[in-house]
């Protein structure tokens, strides 16, 4: 089931330990940093991930990518912009835009792909009740 | 200019925060394990990568992605396989895959590509050199 | 030089790599969640640090440690209390309270020395006026 | 119980995300490579960490600490040497030393107590097998 992308915002500072030697973050914290707006997303929407796992349901990276566009240094406050692409029985999907405030500019961009599992690894279906949430416009106060 | 491809082969053991609360190793680890590969990659035809950035010539990431297929736990040894599949006058392209010895099940898949840039940052032809080197099918002594 | 101890807040919230597989935050990272709160600190007292270093001073760390009392979990909203203990011409000591808001709870203690170098790793004395800065007891607006 | 201090050695190459934009290895890895220590000498002696999880014995890190004296660069391959230097009913206490082969020149030691838990994170005390297989002078076959 496709969605009308809405998107929630978070915000990283860049970490000393999160820049190497050529200066600028390593593009593994992206991905760290992806999953900060993806816990917010979710929180957003009134379905936390951390209460999802009491539940039994667990969401494993099965496919990941991002495009670097800008290098970004230590310090700098960032936003994640994080938005639902798809969800289907067993898979979400989600879209990733790094950018700096204010004006915005794009940094990097990327997704994740994550399987619907239970505590021991085995695929399960995605709750209704999950789904909606997820899949719900506006964020939940 | 595309290639044989040709593989080196580096190992890593899984490190104990490497893992993550799900119990196996979280998918952002998987990108270090690569970039150990790649450095292997170049130690293996005579161009350490530390070598190049002494002469000025830095490869930082534009694109990464990965495919997760199997479940990665602490303590495991496994075996990074990385070859290159492209490189043209300013961008080298790798890819990797992360196997499970001995019989060489398939863990996970991805890729890496870079720009060729100096210590500014600026966009830097890869010296033929370097190319050459890099599109060795034999790993050097 | 001993001081008066002032504090600086920090807050950070548990991201999901930094778990491991025994469920809660591994021990390295209280030392980089050490280092946002050190950040804050000197932010808080008008020198940042990324300011320092474009000057040429650099404030490696010689020594660490830290106490950790109660497990830390995913998603949990902690704060990072940063104190000065001492500055000396070469030296710069801080101390570090991980706690659990809103009651305090002290989660892990820790603390930091760092030298004082310029670009090149050779020692240098910390200027007057950066000391004097440090030393601080208000927070600088 | 004190006791004689036995040497295991693990090797170790720093990997680039583990520099930071100061062009050297950051503090915080120098912990996870002493974990990587602390795991051979644990193999070594026939008790590795992972077997003794699975039958409940966990040893959560409740004191860390470390001295700095050289800084460590990327590519460098580097060895950990680790001592156990007391065991308790409840508690490890495990000593570091990261030295550059082949002299031997000390880069940084350290140390971590570790409290032994259950699952549940409760106290336990350490099965007097695993004590003598951890206090063995001689690492097993």
């Amino acid at each position: 089931m496709s969605v009308p992308t809405t998107v929630s915002t978070a915000h990283i500072r860049v970490r000393y330990p999160e820049t190497d030697r050529m200066g600028v973050a390593h593009h593994t914290h992206f991905f760290v940093w992806f999953e900060v707006g993806r816990t917010e997303y979710m929180r957003d929407r009134g379905c936390p991930y951390s209460e999802l796992e009491k539940q039994g349901l667990f969401f494993p990276v099965v496919e990941a990518g991002a495009r670097y566009h800008r290098p970004v240094r230590y310090d700098e406050e960032l936003r994640v912009e994080t938005s639902l692409e798809e969800v289907t029985a067993a898979r979400v999907h989600f879209a990733y835009r790094l950018v700096r405030p204010p004006a915005g500019e794009l940094l990097a961009s990327g997704f994740t792909v994550h399987a619907a599992v239970d505590a021991s690894g085995s695929p399960r279906r995605i709750p209704p009740e999950v789904r909606h949430r997820l899949l719900a416009c506006e964020a939940s106060e």
